[in-house]
């Protein structure tokens, strides 16, 4: 794009965005002592725009986001999260449970209620204490801070089984404006695409309207954040969520297209992006970033769909962690995927070796494919000859650390 | 059903069924020289009928026995079936190799090629080594024994990651008439519903038409075989054959419906059911047979894309294995797949534990629930107050063993 500079911005954090502040604290929702609040805040109101998990179990934070999202999209100051417990499948009491934290925010930070978004991550079917969650409420909007090590500690205190914060920030440089768009994220398992990825909040002082924030955000998250599985299961929680505050010294954007809104969307994307590949990279127990891209498919929806079949596949992921290059597996996922494939115009790479190459075995070099395993990030490809369209997802492998985590993440 | 009888017989095999022999034997596809080749024979010829995966990626044995039994479903004789090496994504080879293994088998026993069926199990993309193959079809065809410890050898030699071997015979019993359905079957991983479970050959002494093979065989698969899952991966190979050889002294079935054709069907269904339980149980890794019923459902449809989809759940699962009732995570499978529920209707309960009712925790007993989850045999009952259809799946927890067989499978 003519003009267009994404310049990276390294150790960003939601904060790295001017008008950011942040704050996180241990209310003790977590029985380890760390912290499991946090709060983002931005004393101008900004354009929120929002996009939640398909499951018919909705959580409650998602129930209370998605009806104050809907009364109105303009003046939001902020989002509560607490780590330890997701408040979903628990009914009425949970709902009133996800207003009554938004309203202890907004009293102590001298705004409306209504403009305070919630969003919860943790065990399923357990009720929020509400007691630590409202003190810890109270303590996080006395401590906010517009630094950039507030910013981390907030993406420290998201986490679940994460082994660590996902960040990222750019600075978008357009013909006479700049501004910045940062984010973090966090989820390691319950991780499937089709906006059931995690919890993500996304900062920029662009100017946008409403619409233009959910046009844009819906755009970058399909090729981003939905393109991110570890384990196929799509939370009831998961949430990313845009807000604006408008500050920079730019013109309001208010339709979704043109080239200043290309270059917010590539910006996005960019940060998306970024967040993506770590959610993937910190899958739960993962050794090894997978990334698999299929071409030559007749629409980009077919192409996503049999990429995330072989992404989904447990005979895959395994395989990638015991370093086999059992590439029969990758071609039996993509002929189950439920598009139209024709096996002999199929080709499937490993990195870039051809293992197979119209619908039969080819280079199969199995001491390059032992090299190509061993490193830390994986690439998958495949082409279908059936047109011209692609996708791309990010996964990681399954190992014993995945069956560890989960085995006993109640206890 | 009046007049209808069912016995079970203890110990059945292939061969309990009057007029087949079975032989088995090594002939080194397998590094291991453990036996890898099978053979089931009928002197008389028998009506044949056959489902088979839906994976894009036929393996060459499908694409075969589909060929032969569209052009004459009345006169087969037999079947060869080889583990360790798949015959899949192996090409114009891999179906040369296929017709050639049945060719081979024909010519050892007097009768034709195309009266002779082929299947085919183990890792995907190695041509089959013919030489190994031919000769040990000559050697199979030469010591076929009606016996019952022959059909037992031959439920093992099928065997690639099974842990045991999965028979199940019984004897059908209406007014006037009586016959035997025996079976057997191998899988243990890359399984999951909709015909991609395993291979499953069928004998029966009945006598049928094809198309009313076909009926029962479609009938009888749904409810069982195709109601399994270990880990959603469905293959390349996965074939169900019944074999009918007409000998018992019953009147022709020729149509598929009335009180004989259902009688048949039970049968078929109790045989298939049983190897399918089986099948769960003995999961890659498993340590717990999962029976997952969906009940209130709008219809049997949709009842089993919910039960489906918990039976597939990681989450679900890896919790079953470490024994934690973490029924969110059952929640949180049903929310996901991709049915119309209305969370405030449902009603779930672990074994006779009722954890959750009408959208919100209930009985939720942890002491109760680990006495449960401490059983081999767990059951998940989700009511989804929408109607009156049910389906019931089977399946396995996932344990460090499915990560450990698979990682390394080929090495």
């Amino acid at each position: 794009m003519s003009g267009l500079r994404l310049e990276r911005i390294l150790e960003g954090a939601v904060t790295t965005t001017p008008g950011f502040e942040a704050a996180s604290v241990a209310c003790g929702i977590r029985s380890t002592g760390a912290p499991d609040l946090a709060l983002v805040f931005s004393r101008r109101p900004c354009v929120g725009a929002a996009l939640f998990t398909t499951n018919a179990f909705k959580a409650a934070p998602v129930l209370y986001d998605r009806a104050v999202l809907a009364r109105n999209a303009n003046a939001f100051h902020g989002v509560v999260i607490n780590a330890g417990c997701a408040n979903a499948c628990t009914g009425a009491q949970g709902l009133r449970d996800s207003q009554a934290t938004a309203a202890a925010a907004g009293a102590a930070l001298g705004v409306s209620g209504e403009s305070i978004l919630v969003m919860s991550t943790g065990v399923i079917g357990v009720h929020l204490p509400m007691d630590k969650v409202l003190s810890g409420v109270k303590q996080a909007a006395s401590s906010l801070d517009p630094g950039i090590e507030a910013g981390h500690a907030t993406a420290r205190a998201i986490m679940t089984t994460d082994t660590r914060p996902k960040e990222s920030a750019v600075r978008v440089l357009t013909p006479g404006a700049a501004y910045t768009i940062a984010g973090m994220a966090k989820g390691a398992g319950m991780i499937h695409p089709n906006m059931a990825t995690m919890l993500c909040v996304l900062t920029t002082d662009a100017r946008l309207t409403p619409d233009v924030a959910h046009a844009a955000l819906t755009q970058a998250t399909e090729v981003s954040l939905n393109a991110v599985t570890v384990d196929g299961d799509m939370s009831t929680n998961d949430t990313v969520l845009l807000l604006a505050n408008g500050q920079a010294d730019v013109p309001l954007m208010d339709a979704a297209s043109g080239s200043r809104y290309a270059a917010f969307v590539e910006g996005l994307m960019a940060v998306a992006t970024d967040l993506a590949k770590e959610l993937a990279r910190d899958g739960e127990g993962a050794t090894r970033l997978v990334e698999v891209t299929v071409r030559g498919a007749r629409s980009r929806a077919e192409a996503k769909q049999a990429a995330k079949s072989v992404a989904n596949s447990l005979l895959v992921k395994t395989a990638i962690y015991g370093q086999d290059a059992n590439w029969g597996r990758i071609a039996c996922a993509v002929g189950y995927s439920g598009i139209e494939v024709d096996p002999e115009r199929v080709n499937i790479w490993l990195g870039d070796l051809e293992l197979f190459r119209l619908g039969a075995p080819y280079d199969v070099n199995e001491a390059r494919a032992s090299e190509i395993l061993a490193q830390k990030e994986i690439a998958i490809t495949v082409d279908l000859g059936a047109g011209d369209a692609q996708a791309t997802v990010w996964t990681c492998d399954l190992s014993h650390g995945y069956v560890d985590i989960n085995a006993h993440y109640r206890t």
